[in-house]
């Protein structure tokens, strides 16, 4: 199967503890589809870039494989940029600088080259422009995984409870999860996000690890402990990319497939942080991957007789 | 093998978002040793509590096999009482009242019928006190436990690193790992304590799971999502008893043991959050235990390939 993203395609320049980087690669669409290409799962990007955009991130997706032919570029724009720098604990950040730029105007263009792709992955974006992608499939795909955030739930609300209600899975922090349902306990929240149309709702916890909720099933994970987290940018992202790509590759969207799917979305974030931005992951051979995911099943399999 | 249990027997007044309670049964060995006698693993406390102590709870001990020999009761003196109000997130309190009490002047006597325990569980409590129980065991317990707080770095950092220089095992939540260590990263904190004394660390981190670590292997779980946490008091104390129970009744202390026994602790503790002070502890039994255990085995059990 195939995957089309939305989401944005940016520059980030972040300060974490450990350093800080200029003007380097970033944004949603580019981590869920850097991810995708670790399973050698087929995406496209649809986003709007900037003429400021370098012809070679252009050109090492396309070597990734990855269907670069939605991604506008506006010459005389910007590309969205956004700073931030990182707590020493790095489980909070402020932003230092956000820059809409083209992204402002975006208008999502989906070529007729990805209209029959089976999985849609809506990036975190404006509600408004998640849904408009998805009028503008001229079929429904087979599964809609939508990313959000609490800022859409302050500015957008009507809009985001439209698009919400269109989605097969949704991804959100926990935090996120109470804010969008009212509710403290997870569970509970899960149970009511269920009810605005998710049939899967996936609970991030950064690292704490995730949640999967399906029907009254529940799937627990922690998260891979790390000794060095050296910058958390993208791993949300790149959990969704790996998420989608392994349902993509296996063609299932049972919930059994959608533990495994949340295994290697958390064995795929557990990369990005490692180095700064999208660099560990453009790195990543499949073998490693697999090792992650051999160390994960370690991590948490257990035997008990009582 | 048998527990020997070190730590509180006391009186709380707990309010939450869910309701409150006058005085009622609690402290660290009392929910350590009710979540043993649930595996039927033999137990007994040192402890020390006043005249307004009721016989009926001491009873109640004795029926379930707890041998309360070392239970010193001082006729004119009043029992360790403790009170406190939960936020809203169940996940923060406030202490209302603290009234150490006959604590005060606590000297363990240790019983000659429990000079034999294999397992020794030191329950929160001045570091100086838990040395002096060590001290005065004929012989050293196979294995000795150790749960300690914040509270003691802050004002008895000397006394605490040397009874954590005498351990096999310590169980710590995250926080306290992270102050004890100067450590952030939970991995890094785990191996600065185990250059300090315990050959097994074990990090609680409540409604978000719990870590093992041992050598270079770690061993993670989430915590089984509840619905309803009605009151977290007692949670931390019933894992470690859960845990300590379950090694003594495999008669291993492995790290393969360890880990199950984390399950095991992990199942108890969600029991008795579900219920106001020790009332759900009191009432489970061993079946609904080990359906309990199922289910955490269905929520966290997976197959990947890739």
């Amino acid at each position: 199967m195939k995957l089309l993203v939305v989401g944005s395609v940016a520059f980030d320049a972040i300060e974490t503890p450990f350093g800080k980087t200029d003007k380097i690669l970033g944004g949603a669409a580019t981590y869920i589809s850097l991810a995708s290409t670790i399973l050698k799962v087929k995406s496209g990007i649809v986003s709007v870039v900037g003429g400021d955009f370098p012809q070679s991130d252009l050109d090492m997706f396309e070597e990734r494989g990855i269907n670069i032919e939605g991604i506008e570029v506006v010459k005389d724009g910007k590309t969205f940029f956004w700073s931030g720098k990182y707590h020493n604990d790095l489980n909070s950040r402020d932003t230092l600088v956000t820059e809409v730029n083209v992204l402002e105007n975006f208008d999502p263009k989906i070529p007729d080259s990805m209209q029959d792709s089976e999985i849609l992955v809506l990036g975190n974006l404006h509600p408004g422009v998640q849904l408009s992608v998805l009028e503008k499939m001229t079929s429904r795909p087979k599964l809609v995984i939508l990313d959000t955030m609490n800022f859409w739930m302050d500015t957008a609300w009507d809009l985001l409870v439209k698009i919400i209600g269109k989605t097969d899975v949704i991804t959100i922090n926990d935090e996120e999860a109470r804010q969008l349902s009212g509710e403290y306990s997870l569970v509970k929240a899960a149970k009511k996000i269920h009810k605005m149309g998710p049939r899967f709702v996936i609970i991030k916890k950064g690292e704490h690890g995730a949640l999967l909720f399906h029907d009254d099933m529940i799937f627990a994970i922690p998260a891979l402990p790390l000794e060095e987290v050296y910058d958390p940018t993208g791993a949300g992202d790149t959990f969704a990319g790996g998420f989608a790509a392994y349902l993509a590759k296996k063609e299932d969207f049972s919930f059994e497939t959608m533990k495994s799917a949340l295994i290697v979305g958390s064995a795929m974030a557990s990369f990005t942080v490692e180095k700064f931005g999208t660099q560990k992951l453009q790195e990543v051979a499949e073998g490693e991957m697999i090792a992650r995911i051999k160390n994960f099943k370690e991590l948490t399999t257990f035997e008990v007789e009582v």
